[in-house]
């Protein structure tokens, strides 16, 4: 059983690990090995104390080295559901699970809402992840949204496996090339289904499928972890990072704007000391 | 008339300061040249992002750097009293007065607390500023409490001032030598006077004065500026970093735990986007 479990490698997720790592915290951080498509691609920042009018890239390279540097370890995984447990919580991703006492939601905002039916027919049709759910779908006909080329392999894998993929890319130029795979534009709308999938509706158009897949950077929190609070499309939390949920806590562009660098430093940190008064909590009623 | 005018040199404001001028802002900038004695003597930072284990003097010099580099103007005074005017603010200092719609408190955290009858008397024998009213007391008695030896300058003018100086040093090896100045161990429990300063308290002992100079890096929130509802000896904030009164936001240590400048940081940028937010509602209802 960890202490922590940091889910996101945004500024806020990086803060937080710095922190969690000075302060000696036994935690495993989730992410993506390039931190964040946002900085990565952030043209200039120019109100980032300490970097003066850096390029995306240069922040990026700085925060990778000085994890680096300090020693911490980056789990390249997307958690795709929390359970909270009682007194722990569990993470779920590629059919491992991992726990800890503690978690702290640093996943961003999704530039994808969530579509009617995403969240009530997930684990019932619809999956984040081809790796873990693929081979449900055996000469079945599939539907995939996928936000990013990096997520193509699981595109091909899918191919493999279904009979028919409807593909719909929120990028140009996807580099999938296979005979049962059809490149739809536009964005679904909704998916249609009671106890299971059933279609996909695009422009007023329904497409009969047994699965869909959502291969995007960060589920929707409200989807990831069920009984959270939100407001609006953000996690709602207080001054010190806490959510509704004992032991859970969020930081950065997930919890409202502005939707700032420094802002996610900062909640990151404070998330982070929130914890451990958490954590110290938890340690003396065990006493 | 300005927008906006900022309390204060440490991260908080650092960070709002850069914000404000990245968005054109007409703010002013009050603090000491070298930011804030906290981060300049700081001995080394493990957690901000962006600046790898850093010692506080290079973190204080990149920081300047970067000001600089921005083209902002910190203008080194210490604000000593603010008054709400309705749709304003104005700030004295030095028997100057400076005006804004919105002002931006990031005074740190004191590290002095303010002793009974300091707010009170405050404007009847209690001073923050030997320059301003020093003059008052011409061959009178008065005592100084003396946070830093940067203002020494101050009591020796007090010293050419007044018949006698009862001083109070909260630090060792002051290096003033004046016949009239008595160096007294500790630090004083209370101020005593009704409509005026009379006595000073310091271990049981009463001195009698006619005044008392507090010398310090800022004062106290709730005594710059009245009104201001406190949390113990935090400014209430809202996640906006709002306070209580109409216009007024605050960010950094002066807002509560974790003192960290990640935490800061975060709190000045949010504030600063909450500013600009007021600004523009005030704007629109001023057509």
């Amino acid at each position: 059983m960890h202490d922590l479990m940091i889910i996101g490698s945004g500024p806020a997720g990086v803060s937080a690990a710095l922190t969690a790592q000075a302060r000696n915290l036994d935690f495993l951080w989730f992410g993506s090995p390039e931190l964040s498509m946002k900085i990565q691609r952030a043209e200039r920042i120019r109100n980032y104390p300490g970097l003066p009018d850096v390029a995306g890239e240069t922040m990026q390279q700085v925060f990778l080295r000085q994890i680096e540097d300090a020693g911490i370890t980056l789990t390249p995984e997307r958690i795709n559901a929390i359970y909270p447990m009682g007194a722990y919580y569990a993470a779920s991703v590629n059919k491992k699970v991992y726990e800890a006492k503690a978690i702290l939601l640093a996943t961003g905002i999704q530039t994808t809402k969530t579509i009617p039916g995403e969240a009530e027919l997930l684990g019932k049709g619809v999956s984040y992840c081809a790796t873990c759910d693929g081979f449900l779908y055996k000469q079945k006909k599939v539907a995939v949204i996928c936000t990013s080329p990096k997520f193509e392999p699981e595109i091909e894998y899918l191919a493999d496996i279904a009979s028919q993929v409807t593909l719909f890319t929120t990028y140009k130029g996807c580099g999938i090339q296979k005979g049962n795979v059809t490149s739809v534009a536009g964005y679904p709308s909704k998916i249609l289904g009671t106890d299971h999938v059933q279609a996909l509706v695009c422009q007023g158009q329904e497409t009969s499928v047994d699965g869909v897949f959502f291969l995007k950077d960060s589920v929707s929190p409200a989807v990831l972890l069920k009984g959270l609070e939100m407001d609006d499309s953000h996690i709602q939390v207080d001054r010190m990072q806490k959510t509704n949920l004992e032991g859970c806590y969020a930081a950065g562009d997930c919890t409202g704007r502005p939707y700032q660098y420094a802002k996610a430093v900062g909640e990151g940190n404070v998330a982070l000391h929130s914890i451990l008064e958490y954590l110290a909590a938890c340690a003396s009623s065990n006493k």
